[in-house]
């Protein structure tokens, strides 16, 4: 027996926030905490949370960059294996859309995150908090590691948050970039040109650098191995800059 | 036994450049391949790779793919088990200078991965292409956690790859940007500034948006919960943009 399922003997003890909370956890989960502190920890968003220890602020924040770091490492993973004969290009991009923020808000709320939170901070406006739901997935997904290693906190990611993924819509809708910016540009009838900057390296590896004129001014720019690639990016870019919904 | 042990097997129908592979990724990686095609297959760079199968070109760029997010997760939890009290801005920072391009070309070469590559393209010229090292330390990366799972990898990324880095000497240099822009500016004679151009948020959790200009013009922006955060990232845009090093 692993000596931190010892930790588990500490639910003889808990209060009655804490019983409902390691409840919780299962539902999401799949199995009950070992170290309650953690997922305790993960809920506190910092733009909401208030307490503090000797002035260092509680906050979830470095739980998140370390889930986000998981969960892109078993996306990555996910997709090479899904996609034997894609290239890295479409396999980048597609992880991208698949962590990006929104995406996540939407599981949070699937899973039953969302109002876990929202009992959390009874009474608080989370409306101003955007991205809370989305953050605190990533921290829950940093507590999961810790407190259970990498194997089950792999499986926790394809079976409860990948799962809830449409992969097939997210690749349709991938690499559009483009047709957004002209779409665009005839709504708001504006003029745009992608204009070929710069082509560096050798006859087998090239590197084209594209740039996005509006009315014949610079907006972005995009890098990539073919033109097309180096399209795609500067119109990402210009769509990033406009925030044209994607 | 692993089944995947069995491939090991395969080592008796070794060639003599495949006996003399092995053996160099026995040093790099501390034991034996299981699946030598893994480690094949991570040595062939797009830019140089000749091969290709059916018209698909071999190369190493899904590993690196794979390699990349798993290297990411890997000193993600290494830097934050090492600094328990720094915030995630810190370690995402420092993240990022570790897992460069540059800082994985100079690993490439300490552990012997460059002999390697120039063994493998024997009478080519690799000055043409400045990352090859570093991208084949991540897809060798890749190989590695295709063929020996997650905690082999992460062992070895932590024994053998990490422990290359002088972790002090990138924390020192980390956040230093602004008085890199700053230098330049008075090397160049040049007058920069940074403006202050929105705060949004509420009382608890703002986010600051500063401009670097340049001679009066705009050049880079930045992001950040303080005013500091704000001016460091867009010091750190601008160094990027201007192409200084850091």
């Amino acid at each position: 027996m692993k000596l931190s399922r010892l930790l588990r003997l500490q639910a003889i003890f808990y209060d009655k926030y804490e019983k409902r909370l390691a409840d919780s956890i299962k539902h999401m989960v799949g199995s009950k905490p070992f170290n309650l502190n953690l997922y305790k920890l993960s809920l506190k968003h910092a733009s909401i949370s208030e307490e503090s220890i000797n002035g260092l602020k509680i906050s979830n924040e470095r739980l998140e960059y370390l889930g986000d770091a998981i969960l892109g490492s078993v996306v990555a993973e996910f997709l090479f294996l899904k996609f034997p004969f894609r290239d890295e290009g479409f396999l980048t991009e597609t992880r991208s859309r698949m962590v990006n923020r929104e995406a996540l808000n939407q599981i949070a709320i699937k899973i039953g995150l969302s109002k876990v939170i929202e009992k959390e901070y009874k009474g608080k406006n989370l409306n101003a908090h955007k991205s809370i739901f989305g953050d605190t997935l990533e921290a829950l997904v940093g507590a999961v590691y810790l407190d259970r290693g990498y194997a089950f906190c792999k499986k926790f990611i394809l079976k409860r948050i990948i799962i809830h993924f449409d992969v097939d819509d997210i690749i349709n809708t991938t690499a559009n970039f483009k047709s957004k910016i002209i779409e665009w540009s005839q709504k708001e009838n504006k003029e745009i040109d992608f204009k070929m900057v710069a082509v560096s390296g050798n006859q087998r590896f090239k590197e084209f650098l594209v740039e996005l004129c509006v009315d014949g001014n610079p907006l972005s720019e995009g890098k990539g191995s073919t033109k097309k690639k180096a399209e795609q990016e500067a119109a990402k870019n210009a769509c990033e800059k406009l925030n044209i919904a994607i």
